[in-house]
């Protein structure tokens, strides 16, 4: 995708300088910022301060993670502590897991001198299929809006969505925004609803960010504000992104995306969830299994942004020593799902449709 | 209540200085200031930009502000044209209606030269009322937490709240914070978990700042994250304020609670609304006949807090010329709500609870 009409994907490895690359995303949307990263440490530091996030693009990090940590050290050893060191970065991406799996076993049994070669190859076909799964999301949930705009009649679709699952949460085009993008780019008339998506704000930081980018026309709202569009009438549909789907149906996703579903259900919107079937946990139909990440106080009682002089300024917006409680996930119930998007195709948000979906 | 261990109202007329003070709350929780008022166009520049907020401290203010046009030319004219610009400061607020309208009626019989005294007689009687009202709230709420404590035997009882319907949006004690303090001062054991309510944070930086000069536990949360929480069984009751309450009980209050109330319902937990009965919209029973306001953009792109060096500071935090909706209130249909809590007793939000009360 584009920024300032240049053609980006948020991650890639640079031959000439033997570094990978990365969007900052820390900064944005105040600056565009490249890192180039040669340790595994590096990784381990983008993932956690959340330099590179979203969950396909935390499992493509990670993969190029393991490639850095075999770099300097190919032995077995490394390896599992490497890849333990990754998998703690952060607790509830199921995509982390994943990735760091499939490149230990991509290489466990190459020998020491190869095995970063062989990483390399393996980091880039996650990441190509990536790209590859957020288009095909992208071509079932065009034919969703598609067929929307046509039973309803709308000129314009008004599409609500929730944090950032956008191209910057994958390596290209996006889970939840895909869909928008590719019936975008066919001509439909689309106007993007942004939740603000507190504490971090990825919606108005990153989503909005992007969608301008791509010129399609967006607002931002506070999370309060979605409730009441919804039974205005002002919103058509709404699509999320998903951190872990459980076998069950239930949506891992960022905090606040469960009061949307309540809402949509309530006033008779459409909730589509788009996600790559990476992001299922197979073995896993209970909440009380996934550990929901608890993160620093510091995201709700500090923020940064553009002061008066065009500096890049962190204020604390809070009482002095502010009790703060940041959970950085929660859970919405399948019941309340309409349809899960897949790159495998759209199903129902229940355990025998996404196993018939996987076994296809 | 308390600042710093000292005892405020949030709106008080000095008599040695002839002019209205108020806590200028655009200002806190970082900085503590008190504005003298002598002017109509300085109340009504206070309410616009929310020097003062909350129902029922704006029926306050635009009643002191009746007394400052009337202090320069206390003509009938002048009285007409100042209620009007006084009404259209804040759209949404009945209770300034209902004041300015009491302000008129007190006044309008009297001679021309008797009205600033009249206006400033009725005015603290205004305020007094609504300290009384407030009173009374706190008493019949706090029956509500103790029996709610009793029965369920916790030993914490952990109350959820949106915005700030504290004291610093009355003139002493708060609508939804009367109860926890008067609860509180009994020796129960109350935890707040208070919603940051973006845009402009009247959570975190006025109703956590009350409860903790008061002494009162409480954890600040991102507006998104209530909903996990009663999900998780970590909210035992929600207790929110109301700008506006219609005859048939639904609730017009700061955008947002109607998510609140939606994920309370969901999870079986008590939705409580807290108000005078002045905030009742007693001939109207339609949303379509409420103007719900929009406010600057501003109030989303900009943020204000301490940096670094101590200084405040406001910087822009969304990416440059952003769309921006900023709507200020929604509504909260009567079937998720527990019951009312008023100044004449509890009642269910039905028309012909509302009316048996008032009607008392």
């Amino acid at each position: 995708m584009k920024i300032n009409n240049k053609h980006f994907k948020t991650i890639w490895y640079d031959k000439n300088t033997d570094k990978v690359n990365i969007i900052n995303q820390s900064k944005l949307p105040h600056l565009f910022e490249i890192l180039n990263i040669d340790t595994l440490d590096g990784i381990i530091n983008a993932i956690k301060t959340m330099q590179v996030r979203g969950a396909p693009l935390i499992g493509g990090a990670a993969a190029y993670g393991v490639c850095l940590a075999i770099k300097k050290d190919s032995s077995d050893k490394n390896l599992q502590l490497s890849a333990d060191k990754l998998i703690g970065a952060r607790p509830t991406a199921v995509n982390l897991e994943h990735a760091v799996h499939r490149m230990i076993i991509a290489i466990r049994d190459v020998s020491a001198n190869e095995r970063y070669e062989r990483a390399l190859f393996e980091a880039q076909k996650i990441c190509d299929e990536d790209i590859d799964h957020c288009k095909k999301i992208g071509g079932y949930g065009k034919k969703i809006i598609e067929k929307y705009i046509e039973k309803n009649d709308v000129e314009t679709i008004n599409i609500l969505t929730h944090c950032n699952a956008g191209w910057l949460a994958t390596i290209d085009w996006g889970t939840a925004t895909s869909p928008i993008y590719h019936a975008f780019l066919e001509g439909k008339k689309i106007h993007v609803w942004v939740d603000e998506t507190r504490p971090r704000n990825q919606g108005s930081s990153l989503t909005a960010y992007e969608l301008t980018q791509e010129g399609v026309p967006n607002t931002i709202i506070a999370d309060n504000t979605g409730g009441m569009l919804m039974q205005k009438g002002m919103v058509d549909m709404c699509i999320t992104g998903a951190d872990r789907v459980l076998i069950n149906g239930d949506v891992i996703n960022k905090i606040g995306t469960y009061l949307k579903a309540l809402s949509a259900r309530e006033n008779n919107i459409p909730f589509y969830v788009a996600l790559p079937t990476t992001t299922i946990d197979k073995n896993n139909k209970n909440l009380e299994n996934v550990i929901i990440e608890e993160r620093d106080a510091d995201e709700l009682t500090h923020i940064t942004g553009i002061d008066d002089k065009g500096g890049l300024t962190t204020i604390n917006i809070y009482p002095k020593n502010s009790q703060v409680l940041n959970l950085a996930f929660d859970l919405t119930p399948a019941k309340y799902i309409t349809n899960l998007i897949t790159e495998l195709g759209v199903c129902n948000a229940s355990e025998d449709a996404i196993n018939d979906l996987i076994k296809k």
